[in-house]
């Protein structure tokens, strides 16, 4: 079988891997002082281009959105986010469970419009009744979004400038944050997103690591008592390392951005067959999730060779499947998934 | 001034205050289990037609809402409610206060149609995902909407028939209920509302009390320790003669049917003086909340006079204004509104 | 029947009632900014020797901690009670419910003391994992206490600076305050509570109200966005003149302390029979709740004429139970029930 | 220097390691569907003596905690522990942080003791006031206890006993599980352990893992939609392998029984050397946690060239330090850490 179902299938990194192996032995402080999470946080601090910045290293993206959002509102703000956002839709509930509501903005291919927002944010504060309904208290988007498309350097100026014109923060939810900025079609970076946003964690899960993702708070600008917070939310390790080894392979030589090459080289590649062999999209995106809309036949037939995930229904007739690639996907699978096209 | 803002600019009807004087000397117990509130609890639920049916007497209407949906739902659990829906928009989270996500689908007029919320309940089901997603646990309507629109028995059947083919309780909000069940469109009765609803609440803020809303679980159903809930919630009157008596003397006599009436009637002969004037509706409603569309110009001299809610902006030159009439409303003050017009 | 099982069985003073009896037909704002709100709070920040202080009028005492406690802690901090307070026993949880721990010290009959707390805070900032724990965020005390007794000047100056040097906000629950200050053991006014704490609340449901409380924080140090709180934990009356009018009524000519008193005299006229009748007493309460200590044969007796409180077993034999006076209580009612002792 | 510190400063068990590097590169079923997370979930049933158990495998203990207390409370209950209590005292109010409150009971060397608990349930339920008060929905026992300490086989089955007269679930917190079966001193199995509790986690992060809790009902007793409560948490690892991959090899040949056993026996050696020159035990612990108390002059030479935990202070002189072995403890550690007492 071929495996595209999505980019969290295999383990970790070799180099990754080489790390925990080589470290497993070391008898290190717990929660998170260990010397692998120190020098993570130092890498990742310097690949941010903020020295001071503030980092934290959580296990799962659900759990980091959780504990962020529930970090930075107060009991009668909520988050605002794009009704496709992930915290909006496949969170279980996480965030309302910490209390607080996620406020919805239609998306755009699954983006926060600026302008949207700012008519959003003023609508709410000219409403002479919106002392009875929940604040926004920060802006959550995700970069890349679950559709996997991209905001510009343009378009994530203005939201941030919208946010900080309402004094809210601007939270990125980095997932696959890698697959972005490795995206030839981006014309952000690394240095501009901790530039741009207030918060935003690079996701490791999906990009190499076992489990992990680094929330960064670039201007140093954590709330006070983040870790009790981190451990009133069972999100504190004992064995920080685990995710300090992993982090601290990752943003070694580059390898985080070397390794999110090779999923969007290989999803370049797969998209450029499935253009050439006239497959319907359902979305254009640039990054490692590709979304077609296929007959249902079709899907019978491609489903005994290749795993996949069903996104929805499209019509009576057709599904929209989706195709991703990772850091771990072969070239040689792509071109047999290609064959069978 | 003429006060047409809301339905809440008065005290009590006489007769309720009549009975909070009646009984002020009397030395009774606490906590609800006075003889006010057991001789109320009696009558509410033999006007629902089911003697058998649990009610508490609470204080306020977000606090019913919080109280009902939070005692209903599992924690994975969220309430379907309409976009428009008063736990949905006005209630400052107080859902999500306790943990609970409002799963929101598109209203018509404020109301849920039973084929969308059929079609959003199959969709979670149908969807793989659906594990990481908030579970519809409940359903909530109110009734009249929070646009004074209203459901006809056979849309009701209909959203109840779809609840309980999905085993959800329906829950119905009836800040405004009598007026609902006063207007000469409603083909529903209380003992509809308590044949089709498996909890809902008569609204006495908005309908001759000074405080207090009645729930009523008509099949028995409340769940166990109902009271711990709402003593949780904060929600326990150590005095619960206070809304016992007024309950007691809003349905002794029909009193609530019958005052309900007024608003109703005050509201049609406004309507119709603003139909025969040509005024611009906003929605078609036909209970105690008028919505009209005025000249930015027109709002500026009729607030000379009138106390009127603004609603929202509905373009450049336009807002939606509401007018509501009550229990209390005068007809020479709804004569004078329309001399004015 | 005698009643002294509590200090809320009658309804409300006769002032207190005329007040709502007067205002009833007035058309006035909703959410308590009516005007009866705003006099009843200017009242009340007068009396308090804070013309500045914010005010916020409540429904329920369980209510008021909810809402002031969840109001000033962060996430991760809890509240420090004596073991017996109310919020640490008997809210069935309202204060977990709002995520918020309840941090217990041994009580004295019903008191912190200063040097206890002390030390509770001294040991926790040393403690060298207290990041892994709850912080404590605020400090509660009850005044007068669940056991009627009472914190000399002198204590609550020690506490509230033990609470100054740790940056704590000193909330004092008054439900029975007036109790507190109309007693001749007090040497504490209503300003030294103003002085002294950083937040309290004047009950009235307890003194001359059917309901209501009024939160004051002193120094118009009230968090922001206070409404949207109160309204997010159901406890924002659309009718906020219900409690408008009963403060109102309570603070004028002083009417809420001479009312008060009647429960001090009445208790004290009971309290001395007692003693010279010889009867043991469980605690030395100088307020309006009397606590001794009964055989089981001789409580049968009395239950035949008197509703009193069972507070607890005493032994295999005995058992204590509360008698209580109030602002209604008549001395032909404490007369009549000593004749029985 | 010579660690002792805690039971987690090493990575993981080699074999553990092993089965991590083995699996690293399959392409598996996220969200613990996967091969090894099944297969570590069949064993660790068998393990128990309940095929039919159903196994969650999480990443930590206080998360374990969270999400099991809470999917097993209703909202008004609370988890009934010791006051010593992981739950209680160093999780930053994780179990508040998700609406419950900790009921303590005073414990006994760290223990619950079977008596104590009925005496708090049975005045519980004989309260005539208990409706105002947070219900037991469950109780908490850690196995080994936070102090190291052991339950025997007959207490422990008292105290199930009593849970399952008051219907109350029995839940165990063995975060060091392992140490305590492999303990000469115990009598229970870990078969017991799955016949007296209605739910228990198997630890992981102290016993041979980089990560991971084993949550067991051993009665396939788990509540519907387990799976969702855990997302909603932030505990659902997209690559569940990771935990299942390392259970997998801890439940493989008994590795986890004989790596406790190390830890007890390093500990015995350990133990033995400090009565014999007359070391003071703060308490008799049977595991792999040795409590002593120390001269602060002995604790500061001692500092030198150990690593150990500061427990608590024991007075103006003296100091309680633990010293705790693990899986990993190296016998000639121990020897060199005898040398220097």
């Amino acid at each position: 079988m071929l495996h595209f179902e999505n980019d969290y299938s295999e383990g970790a990194h070799p180099n990754v891997l080489r790390r925990l192996i080589d470290t497993n032995s070391a008898q290190l402080t717990g929660y998170g002082e260990d010397e692998c999470s120190v020098e993570a946080k130092r890498k990742i601090a310097q690949a941010c281009g903020k020295p001071d910045a503030d980092v934290f290293l959580l296990v799962g993206g659900t759990q980091s959105n959780q504990v962020v959002i529930s970090s930075l509102l107060t009991s009668y703000e909520g988050v605002v986010a794009a009704d496709t956002g992930h915290v909006s839709m496949h969170e279980a509930g996480a965030i309302e469970t910490a209390g607080h509501k996620v406020l919805t903005i239609p998306g755009v291919n699954g983006k926060i419009e600026a302008d949207a927002l700012e008519r959003f944010l003023a609508a709410f504060f000219e409403d002479p009744n919106h002392d009875h309904m929940v604040f926004p208290g920060m802006v959550y988007i995700s970069y890349p979004t679950e559709y996997g498309t991209l905001y510009s350097k343009d378009e994530l100026t203005r939201i941030s400038s919208v946010c900080h014109r309402y004094d809210l923060p601007l939270y990125a939810d980095g997932a696959r944050l890698g697959y972005a900025l490795a995206c030839p079609q981006s014309d952000l970076t690394l240095t501009d997103i901790a530039e741009l946003c207030d918060v935003f964690y690079i996701g490791g899960t999906k990009v190499g690591a076992l489990c992990g993702e680094a929330v960064v708070f670039p201007g140093g600008n954590a709330p006070a008592h983040m870790l009790t917070m981190i451990k009133q939310h069972g999100a504190l390790l004992a064995k920080g390392r685990l995710v300090g080894a992993q982090f601290d392979a990752l943003f070694t030589d580059d390898l985080y951005m070397r390794i999110s090459r090779n999923a969007i080289e290989t999803a370049a590649s797969l998209r450029e067959a499935l253009i050439e062999r006239g497959y319907r999209f359902y979305i254009d995106s640039p990054t490692n999730q590709i979304f077609i809309i296929l007959e249902d036949s079709a899907l019978a037939r491609l489903a005994k060779d290749v795993i996949f995930s069903i996104w929805e229904r499209f019509d009576d007739e057709h599904t929209v499947i989706r195709l991703a690639t990772s850091w771990a996907t072969k070239q040689s699978d792509v071109d047999a998934l290609v064959a069978l096209l």
